[in-house]
């Protein structure tokens, strides 16, 4: 089998939220999909490892909102490469309490959906979520960010935890790709620093070799400082 | 709730074939997703009304040929809007047997999966079927096929059985975009006859008005005679 078949199926990019009591979590997905229309109803594969995984099973209630292509790498970073173990990943994000009491981020969502679990399948390191959906707002008519846009235009990739999670595939495939300036490799995440596209979104600009990016540059998506990075 | 608020979730469009000892049948899904990556693992959402569906749930196997841009509206009429109870669909199509013994579809398609199912979900119209895949191939560097694409520059719809159902909330947003020329809609499968955008598949130009289109034209989608088209 060709381990890159699997790549070739197209996805959305989520921000998957839940509550435990007074407590709130929300973590990035990219597998979720409509059920059924009538009723409407939804399904979201969450890791098992994951704080949201216990709160969505404990609360039978979760919220997604559908990412826009505007979003921000240190975004999905703070959402999808770290856990709500360590930090407080609402301190400085827009969000709201839902009907289900569960928080909705607002920042960079096009639309959201509310949604309280009916029946759950466990399919080994994740769990299938299959939920009413209760609620649901269109807030921007930007595009929705697909799986594949994050992937090429971004330079993201997926943390171990996600059913997509692919690893070694890809960077050797960036390996075989013609390179005018190296590029590094964040070893704690995985993302690629690409000199010719730079990081815009945090001050440097397409065309500069890392040896020129600013000491206290950190890694867009998990945070850690340039010291992890290596060359691809 | 906004009802078009699930219309902003991405997915692709495949062909999911099964069989039935030597009877064989395929067809349009939106909804495959990878579930877990150990094991390489995938699910489907099939409804309950559709041939397939009775296939899969058998044989316990299914085959996903992962649909490109390229693949033409007559090609997914044949496979999303017509049944395998009144017509051969393979009759014009390049398929292999896979090792499964179900059929894998070549035509217009970028990769292929082969699936055994080891669990299910019943989620009311619906069976989610989970699978192991077994085997799965690149054929082409063509893009993949996202729900938006065929929605939006196919002009393509889904059909009543699938769970991305809309109908009418497509139509009424439709009828409030500036009409340069009347649209005409199948009332058989919901497809829309642009002037604009033509049906170059079948000869027709762009910006041929309806009552230019030759009589013996059909819908590109379901295969229904020009009569069975109302101006939109």
């Amino acid at each position: 089998m060709n381990p890159k078949t699997l790549h070739k199926i197209s996805y959305g990019l989520f921000v998957i939220c839940s509550k435990n009591n007074d407590r709130m979590n929300g973590q990035i997905a990219n597998v979720l999909f409509q059920v059924t229309s009538q009723p409407p109803a939804v399904a979201v594969c969450i890791n098992k490892q994951n704080l949201t995984h216990d709160y969505i099973a404990k609360s039978k209630t979760f919220t997604a909102s559908i990412l826009s292509e505007q979003t921000p790498m240190t975004f999905i970073g703070t959402f999808g490469f770290k856990s709500g173990r360590d930090i407080d990943k609402f301190a400085d994000v827009k969000y709201k309490i839902g009907k289900t009491k569960a928080p909705i981020v607002l920042d960079y969502t096009v639309a959201y959906i509310e949604a309280t679990v009916t029946d759950s399948l466990d399919v080994g390191t994740h769990t299938l979520f299959v939920a009413k959906v209760v609620d649901g707002d269109i807030l921007t008519d930007d595009p929705s960010m697909t799986y594949e846009y994050y992937h090429k235009y971004k330079g993201g990739y997926s943390p171990k935890t996600a059913p997509t999670y692919s690893g070694m595939v890809d960077k050797e495939q960036k390996k075989k790709e013609e390179k005018k300036m190296d590029k590094y490799v964040c070893k704690v995440c995985g993302y690629v620093y690409d000199p010719e596209k730079g990081d815009p979104d945090n001050g440097v600009k397409p065309g500069t070799p890392f040896d020129k990016v600013p000491n206290d540059w950190v890694c867009p998506v998990c945070g850690a400082p340039k010291s992890e990075f290596e060359k691809e």
